[in-house]
């Protein structure tokens, strides 16, 4: 079937609406008409090839929400007319111990929702900016939210497992001292959920005027990583820190907030090295640098339900599907607050 | 009392024979008379002022073993006679959490065997190049190996304590594959402990030289580390690394070694940093990088008991001590298998 899509035909090139094939639904697929699709910064990286292996046309999205519009013979976990998301993958091996603990998300043969290869025309997955997608039924989430709050249900899929996964995995909860570092897309997710699992969440920010923001996010306190004074004051107290900041930067300044023990989680990924952490400060609190990409299905509907249940969307501002290259650019500035969705019906 | 001891009276001279004084024993002290003392690599650095603030004199060393000669009114854990030994410390606060968890070894008021403050002449503490030190009786460990095999033990109290405490906090055991990087003091510890332990053992050496030594001491398997096959061999596969090398390194050739949620501790500090550590390395595979100092006073008798109950010592090479300069000169060129120990008695 033929639907509309925004995708880019070169890196040089802006997006532009497309005429894409999407596969009939097979025997275990769903097939979902896309009603929202948050704009997630690795979007910008693939469409503009600045990552390597772009695979034209690229059409990006990967927070997606939306409505069954047909299921295969074999599906029995979703009926035609059910709100379901689709999040950073479509598929995965299903066989190796990684899809056999539920992190499908660290299997090799995972499959990204778009610029993966595929058995589908052109031969790579093409994502959300499109009217319609076919998906296995496993990696279609449900999502209970209420209809109203789709469109800011969409960056969870993205920014809100992302920051979800870490934050379980590294047991935050009450009774701990917990750092977002940066304070966008990622870190406004990290803010909420982490305050919802009922730590004390310290944000920190470059921009004095976001402390007001932080706040009513969820962070207890709010530290200017630029004052001295105000990283001092929490040396050494943290028991986690999710670092959602994708430009280099010392993280020896954080690594110093940590408590014996304590992680520092990173989501981000620079394009240009950090500045090598110090082994020091690693060595005399056994500290630990860590990574986390994404997030297992399982556990994205775990996040999902959360959400759902805590009354947790993510903040967005609402485009439509022509003024995409406007948002990039606004998104490269950081003025968004916090998440750009594209309203699908607009395409 | 006034004892004979070796150490240096500036960071440009070499180390000579000196008179320090040694504090009559408290009520809570031991005092020991010294029969043998390991040289570690700190003990250089800080004997030639190559990290910042050494105090002088600087009787450095921090492996020692001995037998006590006499006890403070209080004590009740040792008795004259008793074989023991004593580590990189010989104080801490006794009060905050660390110490309270038997992790002494990270409280901020831990004090070194030597070069950190003291109410004793000459105000800082001296260490094991010496014929007797006096010690808090908490800070004194039991040695229940045979008394033929105390040069080989005196090691263990910090190249064994600092190998076993990182290979017991991330849980190496039967069915783990466990990379020890680097075959010196520290390494072929790392390599004698974790096969003690039941691991698989992955021994990783620049020399080719090394290959038959490293199976010797234990490792099931053995890779050079220029060999970017052997490499390759087991990327992915390794649960844990114990990474003992200070040179600085390229740290992204052993992460890429780690399964999903393996850990790579640094227990060598370099003085310069290592090449920064790729990001994309830990997150798509939700590894860490950590690091681990030295180990508290309850592990380190859970050390030395594992060790005198698996006939585990250090191999050595034992020096006189007018040889030390010697024995310095050599472990700078790695030329000592594997661990150079001072014969007290020749001082």
């Amino acid at each position: 079937m033929t639907v509309k899509a925004y995708g880019s035909l070169a890196g040089d090139k802006p997006l532009e609406k497309l005429d894409i094939t999407r596969r009939a639904p097979g025997a275990h697929d769903v097939q979902i008409d896309i009603l929202y699709c948050g704009i997630c910064h690795s979007d910008l990286h693939q469409a503009r090839a600045e990552w390597a292996g772009t695979l034209f046309p690229c059409v990006p999205g990967h927070e997606i929400v939306g409505r069954v519009s047909a299921v295969g013979g074999h599906v029995t976990s979703h009926n035609v007319g059910d709100l379901v998301g689709v999040g950073c993958m479509v598929d995965s091996c299903r066989e190796c111990s990684e899809c056999h603990d539920g992190l499908e998300n660290y299997c090799d043969g995972m499959i990204g929702t778009y610029n993966f290869p595929t058995s589908d025309e052109p031969g790579h997955t093409l994502g959300g900016y499109s009217q319609q997608i076919v998906v296995r039924e496993e990696y279609v989430l449900k999502i209970r939210h209420k209809e109203e709050e789709l469109a800011a249900v969409a960056p969870l899929l993205c920014a809100g497992i992302t920051t979800y996964s870490p934050l379980r995995h590294w047991k935050v909860g009450p009774g701990m001292k917990v750092g977002i570092v940066g304070i966008g897309g990622l870190g406004h997710m990290g803010i909420k959920l982490a305050s919802a699992m009922g730590a004390h969440v310290v944000a920190f920010t470059t921009s004095e005027s976001k402390r007001e923001e932080a706040k009513a996010l969820g962070a207890d306190e709010v530290i200017l990583s630029k004052s001295q004074d105000e990283m001092a004051s929490v040396a050494g107290k943290l028991d986690f820190i999710l670092n959602t900041v994708a430009a280099p930067h010392d993280l020896d300044a954080y690594l110093n907030l940590l408590k014996r023990d304590g992680t520092m989680s990173l989501v981000g990924a620079p394009s240009e090295p950090h500045p090598s952490p110090g082994v020091f400060n690693l060595i005399f609190k056994r500290r630990s640098i860590a990574g986390s990409m994404i997030g297992g299905i399982p556990e994205t509907q775990e996040m999902l339900d959360f959400c759902a249940e805590h009354g947790i969307t993510s903040d967005i501002e609402m485009i439509r599907a022509e003024d995409i290259e406007t948002a990039y650019a606004r998104m490269l500035k950081g003025d968004v607050k916090y998440r750009f969705v594209m309203d699908i019906a607009t395409i």
